[in-house]
């Protein structure tokens, strides 16, 4: 059986990680999630691919790429999250698990970070555990892709 | 140094898991999820306290007697997620780090499931992940308590 | 065949019946709705289980064990009716059907009381007869577990 | 003393019953509905007035001639629930009970079923209980009408 | 120069004045507001067409007719006026000034009898002068119609 | 028996009516509605009493005085309509009957003049009938002080 | 093979296209609209069955009897669009094909047109294209209705 | 005449007073609200009752109890006071007046803070003044139970 | 040490105490509010400063000029309470601690008198206790400015 | 007389047209939709431009280009339709008329896409048609741009 | 050519400032903004006409005779900005265009603050810019009264 | 010292200045706009950085680039302003003082136009003033960059 790939998609401004707002997403940047995206994957036998745009058309059409050559999304989708319909609907082209991430508690946060148009399509949604939480996320959709008795979760 | 310890508290109808709506939350029961948060715990050398009550009151004690005994909080409010204030207002108390766990992805399901009281207060959330996302917040909190260079997070 | 349970319970401050707000709630007690159900239910050849609790624990619990023991669940809530998912959650625990009843017509009192958590998961609601909406609920859900000529209803 | 005159009112579409979204609605037509309401009224002593119609004009009016000819209503009021004002008015012309059936649970239903302009000035609430609702509805204001030791109700 | 026309419209339960609820539309009688009209409209030698029904329909029809053989007209729309965009969207067909009463002050009374859909395409509004709310509407019209000195209104 | 005293009150920008936004408010000034308000007091036998405050804490002292000195209150309270809770409170001090007049139709203009804050205590709201609304409110006033068989109004 | 029917059902006021409000409605008639509707139907080999009423009764029996003798409903429901739940319950009857047209773009008007009862029932909506509407509805019902190679649509 | 009994009821987490949230509460304890009612009870020869509890059950049984046995309520709901309808249903069981006290100023937090189902059938609120809103809620009590010359308030 | 001053400010209507709307008000005069704050002062070593006005330039005036010259303010702010956002400014301009008070329970009358612009700049807020609510606000103040072991409180 | 130009402007995620949803969408492809406008334009003696783009920006600047180059717009503006506020501001650009299209039945879908920024400034709109909607828009526009006797629609 | 006249009008507390909120308000005074204004003014041979009042009467009577006598106005409302319709209906009068001037950046405080009743009647609103947005007003109205080369602005 | 730099970013249609609703935007284009700029800065002795993009991606960008390149930032979004997060989020990226410019004044046009994205973030708004906005926005910028005696502002 081949490994299963996974999908690291980032949406806008995530490029500053690490410059912008510390208090909100830490002193980390774009590379080092990468970084631990890339140990966590090779750890768990899985595939990554790891994409950043602040483009919306190109980050629609690297997910329509994604229907047929991944298995799972893990999704940031930043400012996007709150405005983007289009982003949603691009998401369900691939129908594969998809797991939404945020770096911060955007629960905490303003009025409109509390409405998302990609958690009611997600697998599952992580908030506020820092870059830890493309970890989780990773972790999760293996555990999806590849059951076994160790990861069994909700499915 | 002392192993840190994480209360893990389970709010109403969480004994029943297993039984009810397998749909929304799979067939593992509760002593399952104790069961996974101990082997957690005892691998990230964490003490565990686990606790679940369909009683608020014994809730609110059992967080007031976290303060200055507890390091950290996991929470599934269950049904109280979305309507206590008393529970919100008892989980300040301890004054220690709090993630918000949900075995569904409560953002996909009814309207009334969107808001939570509990995640303004909480370092992170966690949704749909199943049970795992019990393990995420033990590991999570941990990393938070006993920062180490593999486990750097927001924080 | 063995005769059907029908679990009749009752919420916070109904103990108190017949002694608050009679032009709400009129001068019968809670014995009397007792004795009423209990007539109701021998003439119908069903068995009774008559609860009520003003603590919310009690009866989630109270509700979990009818899972397997009960066929069916008369509820009249009183306030948790408005506000407590945690009920709602463990009322769809046993999988058998629920009439919601209420003394007074609540759809004529105060906004707050037009909506019911329960409402969306009961088979019926009936309102504003009395404590005789017990007797109906009682009488309905009979019909429905045990269908004769005489009682064909929605089913 | 004579006997009350119970008057049953059926809204629009009603007339289609058994034919229109059984799921919603049952197999039941609406001549079994009178035949249901005229067995209950001879077994209470009470006169039957049976009506439907899909004309508002026509229930208005047939409702204006209640005063003074009835001694209560059962309504059935179908979509116009939702939307009338003008029925709202001409109910409370003859100054007589009211009970408001409807045959599903429109509690469950779409949000625009949850408004209802009647409840407000209705004696009680029926529903989801099938036909079933209506011999209720028609034993409720027999009780109401003609208090007897077995039927005392709220008032 | 011909006398204008003013044509006077009741619309539901409008028949039972004087019947229903004297504490908001007082003792008198449709007779004695066709009366009243007649005795204005004969004063300010005005044509009168006096008309009332229960029936949208009609009423639309009625209304359809006014284009071309009436100069003005009086609504009193009851419960219509809060629900009716049909009947709204008539009154604009005849493209003559409209005056809308209402025998009870519809403003201090329940939350959905503020909102008219005939307001905003109405000439004025009277509301709460009991039935001499007509004579005004009368007088308003036959100004606006006739303008003399002792006439000159906001045109 | 002595005559009855109507007092006149107009609010804010009514000095410069004739002036300000004659599509909305017509050619004619106050000094026109002056002398029409007189015109018609003298035919009733009505004492007139006419004020207009462009300051609230004025306006809100006229009212006072009327306590026991005014019989009935004709007031347009310009842009205050919509925003002074401070002159309804001052309106039921008098504990006399209110009719609210505004010359333009209030109804068909922006959204925040759809809102009163005195026609919940206004005897009857006439609004659209330019300055001849003043005419119908004290001549409604006049009918309900001195009640007369051409007068019967409401009451 | 016969030829299915298409039901064209116009509501209220549409018997006074081309006279009402020609810059939302245009100059055409009722009786062009049939027109237009005949020479379509004719040319597509469908049955066409056209009508039109003031009086919702008339309207929801209309739809009633289209139950088995209809294959396709084209509704342009004027201002009952907006607000009649019993022309919805109607429309589910048959169990056929609706397209719901709009002779102007509702869309493009008062806030209370945007909202349409009769929408989420409906196959397809087409709105603003005037008279056209009513050709392209018939057009699609028809491709529908009998599928072939050029009409191939949706389904 | 005996001297009457004024019940002091302590919702949620106030059992931590002193301990938690300084900014918003203080640093003084339950214990040192009890004595300060004590003294102030016992210096207006009062009699006084104080109760906490962080089980809604169990304050509702209180609340029941105080029916005959309590002249007065005192009550700090704690974060029931924003969600619990079930504790404002019991206090209207004993028919005796209550004021409700805040010790922080509920106004000024939270949006959700500002709503409180237990101030409309509350006799007076009182919020901000720290621990000695119970001292003022005593006192007025005291002055409406015993009404003398130095107390004469609002009845 | 001197004597602080407290600046006790009533708004509009508050001169007709006694007079308007006694079941909210009470019958006591303002110039009985002006004794009892007076007694209340004396007895407390608190220069008092009393002022009312139905302008609100010269409201906003009057507090101008407590900056610098008064230590605290109690205000009973009237209508103004719910509308005035310059009131609200003002009362900023001194920065000393202020006391809202309201004669009447305002949170159990009128939707829109639930709102306050005061409360979330005031220390304190006391509704619904009468007359007296002015006596609690001074000794309240005095506290806080002059702060003993009998008075400690929030602070 | 030169042949208009009809642009057909297709928004984000269309190019994957008969992948995704077909529940909503149906099977055939973007290709099939651009061969059916070519036909219908052909058949019409139109010029066909046929535009799809997932990048926003890439849609303005075809749509500035518009101006002067082509005579009218069909836009499924797929996503954008519920989001894009620059989208709308740069179709008013050409000054053309507009038919917005959607394939699907977006009245039905859920509620975030009931709502278009492009409706109130398009001539038609067309939902649920399938790809027929595309023809159906050309027809019109054709008839619209080159009256003829068949053709004579709204204008 | 005679010089145009800008009034500066300044709402209620503006009389305070530089003493007032620093943070929102810096420390300059109305001397200041005055001799800021004068010397604008004076640079752009304008007659400048200066005013604060804290009385909505004053303002308002100030503003009608601006009517004739002034060109343009500046006006910075305070905290009548969000709340004075009366003040909004004075600004139409004089028929002269406005410009809305706020020191601080009024949609970046309180929520209450983010609408102006004056915004949708002036040509132009500055805020946030500190007191030299009255500058920008009167160099902007100077601009559009006398229209030069070095100023074409909008008009 | 050197010369600040200030970035003047334009949002998608900019462009088309000039082209574009010459009602809402004037008949200057974004070359002149650019002009004008240029001009001012040269005057103010600052550095001119000036862009437009009708792509969000490439705004994004040029706005992280200026972090640490760029002092102050003026930005007309155009329809970005009132949906876009990300835009938002990358304008907190740079921390540098930002002026909002709108050339139509969008408080007093469509209400989808009332709500900012930028307004909360932004140091100052200008709105209506025409492309003198622009002027405004650099002088105001210039000052708070080089605050010299004559331009002291807020800061």
């Amino acid at each position: 059986m081949t490994a299963p790939t996974v999908l690291v998609l980032n949406g806008p401004n995530l490029d500053m990680l690490g410059t912008r707002q510390p208090e909100h997403y830490g002193h980390q940047t774009l590379d080092d999630v990468r970084a631990l995206c890339e140990r966590i994957a090779a750890s768990l036998d899985v595939e990554l691919d790891f994409f950043q745009s602040n483009h919306e058309g190109g980050m629609l059409e690297r997910i329509h790429r994604a229907r047929g050559s991944a298995d799972a999304i893990v999704i940031n989708a930043g400012g996007w999250t709150h405005t983007s319909v289009a982003l949603r609907d691009a998401l369900v082209v691939p129908e594969i698990p998809i797991v939404e991430v945020h770096i911060s508690n955007i629960h905490a946060r303003e009025e409109f970070r509390h409405h998302s148009f990609i958690s009611p399509i997600a697998h599952a949604v992580i908030a506020g555990a820092g870059i830890t939480g493309y970890k989780f996320a990773i972790e999760h959709l293996a555990a999806v892709l590849v059951p076994s008795e160790g990861n069994a979760a909700r499915s």
